[in-house]
C-alpha cells in the first residue's frame, strides 16, 4: 500500500518536473498521462493538447519559470502537491495546490488552487 | 495506520465544520487545536486568537457562509481538505486547499491556498 503511494508520488513529481522545470510537456504527457485527462483548472480544456499548449505558452512568457515542490500528500488514488510557482527571478510567485488522480500508474484527472504570494504577511512562516 | 489517518481526517473535518459552518470557532479551538498553532495563511498571525477573530469577522461579514468539503487526502501527520467556500447564496465562492498538520490528535499547523471560482471555464468539470 505505501509502495503504491510512493510510486504515485514519484510519478506526479516527475510529471510536474518534466513539464514545468525541464519544459518538456510532450514527454511528460507521453510518459505519465493516462488514456484521458479530466481537467478542473478553469483555464484549460480536457485532454493532453491543452495541457501541452498551456505549459508551452507559460514557458514562452516566463522562460526561467520553475516549480518548487514543497510537500506531497498521497492517499488512495490521489496525490496532492503543495508548491511555489516562480515565474521569473525575484518573483515571490504563486502558491499552488495541485491534486492529481491516478489510474494504473497514469495521471487521469487534475484539480488546482492558485494564489499570488502577497508581499506582506501577518506571520513569519511564509505560505509554505 | 489507516485508522490513524481516518481519525486525523475526522478531527480536521469537525474542526473546520465547527468553526466555519456552525460558527463556533472557540469550540473548534478548545476541542481540536494543539498547544500551539503555526499559521501560514498570510492574513493571520500564529495561535488560537487570530483564528477565532478571523472566523468571527468572516461570519459577521457573511452570516450565511459555509464550507462545502469536497475531498480529503491524508498521509502521515498531514490532512488536505479541498473545498468550496461559499460566502452568500448565489456566490460561486472560492476554491480552497487547506493543509493541516496534527500532533497527538490535535491540529498544530495550517497552510492554505485560495482562489475565486471564475465565472467561465474552458471545461465542464467545475473546479471540484
Amino acid at each position: 500500500m505505501n509502495d503504491q503511494l510512493e510510486a504515485n508520488k514519484a510519478i506526479v513529481r516527475e510529471y510536474y518536473n518534466l513539464a514545468f522545470n525541464l519544459k518538456k510537456p510532450e514527454e511528460a504527457v507521453a510518459k505519465y498521462m493516462g488514456p484521458y485527462y479530466r481537467q478542473h483548472n478553469p483555464g484549460a480544456a480536457d485532454g493532453p493538447e491543452p495541457f501541452i499548449a498551456f505549459v508551452r505558452g507559460f514557458a514562452q512568457a516566463f522562460p526561467s519559470m520553475r516549480v518548487d515542490m514543497k510537500r506531497t500528500v498521497a492517499e488512495g488514488d490521489l496525490v496532492v502537491v503543495h508548491s511555489n510557482l516562480i515565474r521569473e527571478p525575484g518573483d515571490r510567485g504563486m502558491a499552488a495546490a495541485d491534486i492529481f488522480r491516478l489510474e494504473n500508474g497514469k495521471i487521469v484527472e487534475h484539480w488546482d488552487v492558485l494564489q499570488e504570494v502577497p508581499e506582506s504577511s501577518a506571520n513569519n512562516n511564509t505560505m509554505f
